[in-house]
């Protein structure tokens, strides 16, 4: 367009190729940017700069860590037992908010998906399975989304495990807690039927 | 939270910062820039160094450029007997975009606004004022916002500038082009019967 000095177009230019951002969002943030003390704007850039340095997989269970090892698993109060398999490290994050596991994670990151081209190869599945062949795990939790691709991840590994005498389990289909019955899809409502337990 | 390690923490902090940047899309937006090549990721912290350090306002008009005197302003094919003042460095390219207007431009930085202690000494009148005494201008046209704020201004500037044999004029308001008269509003409508013109 030209009607921006160049330094300009290219940092707008740069927002918006961040997922979710349009143009307009783009030009928002990129005077927001040049309106900061320099200090800054200039920490801001450092920030991109270090995260990309200093973030990298952790290389017991692939979760982002600066470290060598993360925080998780180098955590001797938690039980190196069991380990739960997520897709993403955001996954990681959903699960630990919750405050109540206390094992170990392996994050695949991604899920099998023809589609897109992602095979179990391009997932961190040999390391997992190299994990579970090397160490003392008892159990092994598929924690993949509950969708196609998730559950075709889940049962695709829950097989490779198979010949370890280990426990596979996935976490329970069903109502969500709060929520409304008469809201809830078919699928759900079927797998929460099929899922119900004693009172 | 300390889920992340601290950098990655960082970036997201830096994202939510941003106007119109939720928690949630910072984190997106973070993980983005990781998942990025080393060498992009860091083009992306480039940029806004660059960007930070070569944008500045032009020493004439005062919009935003990386020259001493911004592209319009050295232009010789344009008029610089007719400025059109703006609020925002965004209205030249809203203008600009019409292809139609050929004079220099005024970028005040913002309306006169007591609610925001934003006074007219904030703005860039004075020097208005002064390109108004100094050289052969025969036209300001206001092109403030339609909002209160932006009226204040266009009057406050147009009484300073009383005193020099020019001409001040505003941009028309009226129905918009392509907009239906049903759904206009009663101060648009009485505002487009007040500017009716002779066909």
């Amino acid at each position: 367009m030209g009607y921006f000095p160049v330094s300009l177009e290219k940092l707008i230019d740069k927002f918006a190729s961040l997922p979710g951002i349009g143009r307009k969002s783009a030009q928002r943030l990129a005077f927001y940017l040049l309106s900061l003390p320099e200090d800054e704007a200039l920490d801001f850039a450092d920030a991109i700069a270090q995260a990309k340095k200093s973030v990298h997989e952790c290389s017991v269970c692939h979760n982002l860590t600066d470290m060598e090892i993360c925080g998780i698993c180098s955590d001797p109060r938690r039980d190196e037992g069991v380990i739960c398999v997520v897709s993403d490290p955001k996954d990681v994050i959903a699960i630990e908010r919750g405050r109540e596991y206390n094992g170990h994670y392996h994050v695949l990151h991604g899920v099998i998906s023809p589609m897109n081209h992602v095979s179990p190869d391009d997932l961190k599945i040999r390391e997992l399975v190299a994990r579970v062949s090397a160490g003392d795990i008892r159990e092994v939790i598929m924690a993949t989304n509950p969708d196609t691709e998730g559950e075709t991840t889940a049962r695709y590994i829950s097989r490779l495990l198979k010949p370890f005498d280990i426990k596979v389990t996935r976490l329970a289909y069903g109502i969500p807690v709060g929520a409304n019955l008469e809201f809830a899809d078919d699928a759900t409502l079927m797998r929460a039927l099929e899922g119900r337990q004693e009172m």
